[in-house]
């Protein structure tokens, strides 16, 4: 029997703490009050409704001199079973977000970012690569690519797309990858996972290797984006060269569960839209995914056959320290915002962080740091500092 | 009319929220409920009475091989007016500090820190230089140092003092620096800030540069510890560099007031203690502080003699995720906290950061986006690149 999930911390607070009370903690948690909560368009909501998903929409807080652009985030369960034959379980995702897509184009959105790898179940767990592998598709030309180019233009809208992708031209080696679309439906280009976990049941370099594309960041016509996908947004440095590159929205297309994360989900990608002037997106799937094979979680406990509940929680941060409220963190949701690009200098210039980064200082400190012989700048007692 | 400030946000949520809810919520925004409250030593107890502050005590989560050590954090108001004489103010805080010392003793405190500056008013708001430079003191044989020596003798505890600095070696500069005594009473070193603000009330460049001591961690008796002051907090990299350096804890004494900084407060420093695998203790000051001569803050308002409430709120955040709660957002306080230094290597082991961290690459990005002709790393669709 699952747990009864809890179903989102922010309708917590505002079931149970009084209006006067519940200002300030709002103001604390989750930044300045200035967040609106936009009219739900009367098609999308129905979508919504039919389909059974979550649709929240809200608008951050403007400068004085906006360039508005309006964010779509998805997160989702897998629809058919595991041991359904893939071409099926691939099937059934490309429809299911083919519909909620449209309820983002219908709610304005400009930007759609899926969540990672959302062709598929998170089966890395398995260290089994049959059937899993038989997910992966070319990132320049594969079906899901194919369709996510129709949506676009369909849409006019930029659809990032997180895969498994194939790389036919160096050997047929996988990545994890996100693939960029115009609104014009061209691809533009792909940014590949950087940072790979090896963390209990996310055996993930068994699959695939740490990227090698960098940190591009893409030219829309909406913006400039870049995308961390999943543990890289553990990494601070990974986060920050989206934004020395120019990144005015990074996406965090992720997959990750409670025991594990779930404290730090709210911390990473906002602390990285504070220290990079940008805004993060935190995108993370929802439920439990059963496999038909058991398998071990390196934590001494028996075999099992899920690793438990994908918490949802999909959310946006600002450069401005505030955040929006998370999605479920048991449904299907969209999230849809809109955010003042111009937001991101005003808040560099107000708050210097780039101005005062010393990053000439850092990139030698850190070079340094990598030598095999280096010496931590560690100090000791002077009258024992002999002994070491 | 000060306002009525809210007392604390973990209070709130203990008061309103049903217990099977609670506990859900906070697992969520604060990690797993594991952190154990301390009983209070009867003697601290009555200090912490007598003398009106907050005695707060936690113990974090164990590992099976543990290496305790306990932290102390002062959070305290100025305590004489303003335009009171220097020496009178300087010597009303040494007697308040020293009291609040002998509670962190009786508790069984090893490491103690100071807030920023704690000797004085934090009165770069005003841009006036007398009387404020008048605070500062040698780090190596000033009158704050030599009374930082005896409560650590007298208490067998390693102190960390955030002062103002005058460097008479080098012209009688000043510096914002923390003065490392350990628990033999010798002064081990000092340690600068690396991130001079120019934010609003926070001109401090006029007062101090950006320091020239680098990321150096103390090995004390009590493990290696780093001092990250203030504004650095918002520097991933500046937090970074005290954990290359071995860092097990880093202190974050700082001065920060609600409506700059209140909703990036529990963000910064829980990032870093989750990013680098070491303790991370955010300290800040209490209270409104207010100025004879008015000033103004940059923003368009009318002069004003005070720039609003420091919220307190001091915490420790866990490399594991979790952290305890604030102390109050109005009350002068001590948290003391026992944790476990073998947790930062045994999480670095589970999360595998620094192995995945790829620093040589990073080394090189940011040593290239430095060059006065960096081009930025940006995607443009195909078809108009030849624009651009």
């Amino acid at each position: 029997a699952e747990k009864m999930e809890l179903e989102s911390v922010e309708d917590t607070l505002n079931k149970y703490i009084p209006p006067a009370e519940l200002t300030e903690v709002k103001r604390i948690l989750y930044g300045p009050e200035f967040l609106r909560t936009l009219q739900i368009e009367k098609q999308a909501g129905d979508i919504a409704n039919n389909e059974d998903f979550e649709l929240a929409a809200y608008e951050m807080p403007l400068s004085q001199n906006p360039r508005q652009v309006k964010i779509g985030l998805i997160q989702n369960k897998i629809i058919s079973p595991t041991d359904a034959p893939v071409s099926t379980q691939i099937h059934s995702l490309h429809e299911r977000i083919s519909k909620i897509a449209e309820a983002a184009a219908l709610s304005g959105v400009n930007i759609l970012c899926m969540q990672e790898a959302w062709t598929m179940p998170f089966a890395f767990c398995t260290r089994e690569k049959i059937p899993w592998t038989d997910f992966a598709e070319s990132a320049e030309n594969g079906a899901t690519t194919k369709l996510c180019q129709e949506l676009a233009r369909k849409h006019n809208m930029v659809v990032v797309s997180p895969i498994l992708e194939r790389d036919e031209t160096h050997g047929g080696v996988l990545w994890n990858t996100a693939v960029v679309i115009s609104n014009t439906g061209a691809v533009m280009g792909k940014s590949r996972k950087n940072h790979i976990p090896r963390v209990g049941d996310f055996n993930e370099s068994t699959y695939y290797m740490e990227g090698n594309t960098g940190h591009k960041v893409f030219q829309t016509s909406f913006g400039r984006i870049g995308i961390n996908i999943c543990y890289g947004r553990h990494h601070p440095l990974n986060w920050m060269m989206y934004g020395i590159n120019g990144a005015e929205i990074v996406f965090n297309p992720s997959a990750t569960v409670g025991a594990l994360s779930e404290p730090m989900w709210p911390i990473e990608a906002r602390c990285a839209a504070i220290a990079n002037h940008y805004y993060a997106c935190g995108i993370n799937r929802v439920g439990t995914e059963t496999f038909s094979n058991e398998f071990t979680s390196g934590d001494g406990k028996k075999a099992h056959k899920d690793f438990g509940h994908f918490y949802g929680s999909s959310y946006i941060a600002s450069p401005d320290g505030s955040r929006t409220p998370g999605l479920s963190r048991t449904k299907d949701g969209l999230l849809v915002v809109a955010v003042d690009l111009n937001i991101c200098q005003e808040i560099s210039d107000k708050w210097c962080f780039r101005m005062t980064a010393r990053h000439e200082l850092y990139a030698d400190a850190i070079k340094q740091s990598t030598e095999l012989d280096y010496k931590r700048d560690i100090v000791y007692e002077n009258s024992l500092s002999f002994l070491h």
